[in-house]
């Protein structure tokens, strides 16, 4: 009988961790290093604290909590997520692989379940990036080494401590970590001389699993993308004064463009792809002028890049012709990153482990980014996806239920208890 | 013969006024009430003062220079336009009516034209609205007791002495006014009790002059129009996480909108149509998010009410489908006005001075808005247009040839000269 974490101690969790930074309308705002983030990371020490783990802070205040092993000489076996928030976001997306990992180790405390290894659980610091940015900041940085050069290119430690709030553009990210009572030494951080495996439990933010009505999912990559700005140049003209057919309207160029990307991607018929214009930008946007440029950007993730190279060549394509009566186009690449699959083993001992618990589940890729997928660079890392009630996120509506939390607890919990064999 | 302006004068008051506010490539920036504004009235103050004129000003700022006529009892011809610009505007727009206005009292004084009503060169305050919105304030205020109700809601006197600076967003329109050297009293007004009727030279700012080969436009109305807000409502979620076929993206359905917009407006194939959608806004605006919110503005302008109803059915029938997969539209009105058309008997004094001068000319409406359409409302009024190089305005490349501008302003001086019999 594989062992089940406590539905009970998972539900006062989540009702505890959802007080800081509690927005009054059912999520919270939890910044990086704010009173609130800091009232997270003590309650996580307190209980951590309670079962004897021991307590190391590292230099961008990664907070890292350990449950001795019975091999004082075997390395860690990590489990951990953040506790930041993005503005009005929800009680799960983060926090939840934190309160799993404290979970884990607190049903080992409890249940007395020997293990060679010492288990540690963790807080990364500023994963959101919603005060000081790029996001997955600190894992950035620890994992720096070994991230492909066109990634960590965005993780230069002393760049990252440059980074200004977004608030009042003033403040930056290394003034408030110098500050932070949980600031500690470079020597704690994450590294494969001491960490054996990495595991993060995640909300899926996705519909996926409750469409397949699966609680659980077994994450096997976080899918390669790539994000393109497509640019679209016209002329400003009075609304009033300029006759239709010598207009050339950025705006409806692009228009014109998104209605064809739609069309010829979709014909591609490609499973799982997703692409998102989400960005747009308009000039010079005023009502009584022809926009003179329209932009947007494309963001495609898919787990295949020869797929990815497909709708490439579409995306590409738009440059090839002129929209909107005679706008011209540019295509320009922002970036893109390669399908980072977790490893092989520890997906296996996921997929073992959701066996042996009995839950509903199924094998998914991510489609969002997380801090896992930069430890998977430096150590051998997966993760397990929990359900999201209609796939929100990053909202208040975001919604897991307890039981659904604790399954993906005690699925991490029997994976580990697999690997600490190893 | 008629009398001709003088292109010498013309041209050297072209680059006198082009200094007042030169950035520095080419044209110019012009703020209401700035130092520059002031060094161009005094610029006018200073030629009307060589001439014998007499200057009053009013409360808003408002500049009349008049040269008396031989009765003595006789109401007041006035030309004018006004000096202020936009952001990085250019030479022509606005202050070729007051330096037209200029040149037919210098030709009127140095031909000693003998003229039986005075005549009156102005300069009207604040029309762009470039720091303090709107634009047309002070034409608006003046004639404000015969504005249509629709338009006159935006013109009381008191919330115009409130608008705040969109640079600093503190200073008001009113506290830079009192402290204005310009600033005079309400008496001095234009009004019909004191003004017969009213002329105003202005750039075309489209492209149909030149197109047609013609040097000048007999102006009769100014176009009327309808601006609405088209809102389409989709839902927020991850760019990585959600399936296509079940997302609701706002900006792919207002691009699929808008096609059908063209396709259906072109469709109704009305000569003489312009319609533009120049501003947009996003939500959340995020690279990594799918649109929640999208909305563009569509401005309607022609001459005949009949085919604005034709045009607004189209309009309105966007929000009858849904968009994007899924995502609902509303159509919300912001305002409307009718077209304005300009003195029969007046525009037929342009017509008939453009003959006698043997410019090339045609009728046209004015698609933009000007101080004389409000004008209009209070006294005889009409317009007469100067060829814009490429159409042009609002830019630094903004150009009219001055033989072209010395046209205009003999044409206009044409019109007053058979004014002056009534």
């Amino acid at each position: 009988m594989a062992h089940q974490c406590s539905l009970e101690r998972m539900t006062d969790k989540i009702a505890t961790f959802s007080k800081f930074g509690d927005a009054g309308h059912g999520g919270i705002t939890r910044y990086t290093m704010s009173e609130e983030d800091t009232l997270a990371r003590k309650e996580f020490l307190r209980r951590m604290t309670a079962i004897g783990a021991q307590i190391e802070y590292d230099d961008v205040a990664n907070i890292y909590a350990t449950l001795p092993g019975t091999d004082s000489t075997a390395k860690r076996i990590v489990m951990g997520s953040h506790c930041d928030s993005v503005k009005n976001g929800g009680n799960y997306d983060g926090i939840l692989g934190v309160m799993s990992a404290m979970e884990v180790l607190e049903t080992v405390h409890a249940n007395k379940i020997s293990h060679k290894h010492p288990l540690t659980a963790m807080i990364w610091t500023n994963e959101e990036g919603s005060l000081y940015m790029p996001a997955m900041m600190c894992s950035g940085i620890v994992c720096y080494d070994n991230l492909p050069e066109n990634i960590r290119s965005g993780f230069v430690e002393e760049d990252m401590m440059k980074s200004a709030s977004v608030v009042d553009h003033t403040t930056t990210f290394g003034e408030m970590l110098a500050k932070s009572e949980f600031k500690g030494e470079k020597k704690n951080r994450l590294c494969p001389e001491k960490y054996l495996y990495m595991f993060e439990t995640h909300i899926e933010q996705g519909p996926i699993l409750e469409n397949h009505k699966k609680q659980i999912g077994v994450v096997d990559c976080v899918l390669g993308m790539f994000n393109y700005a497509i640019k679209f140049f016209g002329q400003t003209v009075h609304a009033g004064t300029f006759p239709m057919n010598q207009r050339h309207d950025a705006f409806f160029a692009a228009a014109e463009a998104l209605v064809y990307l739609h069309t010829e991607i979709d014909k591609l018929n490609i499973p799982g792809l997703v692409y998102t214009t989400g960005e747009v930008s308009c000039q010079p946007n005023v009502h009584t002028c022809v926009p003179k440029y329209f932009e947007f950007s494309i963001d495609v993730r898919h787990v295949d890049p020869k797929e990815l190279e497909k709708v490439l060549v579409v995306v590409k394509s738009v440059a090839e012709k002129t929209w909107g009566n005679g706008c011209k186009c540019v295509v320009e690449k922002a970036w893109n990153r390669d399908t980072v699959y977790f490893n092989k083993k520890l997906v296996e001992y996921v997929k073992e482990s959701a066996d042996d618990a009995k839950v509903d589940y199924e094998f998914i890729h991510s489609g969002a980014g997380h801090d896992a997928q930069f430890c998977a660079y430096r150590i051998p890392t997966t993760m397990v996806f929990v359900r999201s009630r209609k796939g929100l996120s990053h909202c208040e509506e975001e919604y897991s239920t307890p039981e659904d939390c604790t399954a993906g607890a005690s699925v991490m919990l029997g994976a580990v208890i697999k690997a600490d064999k190893d």
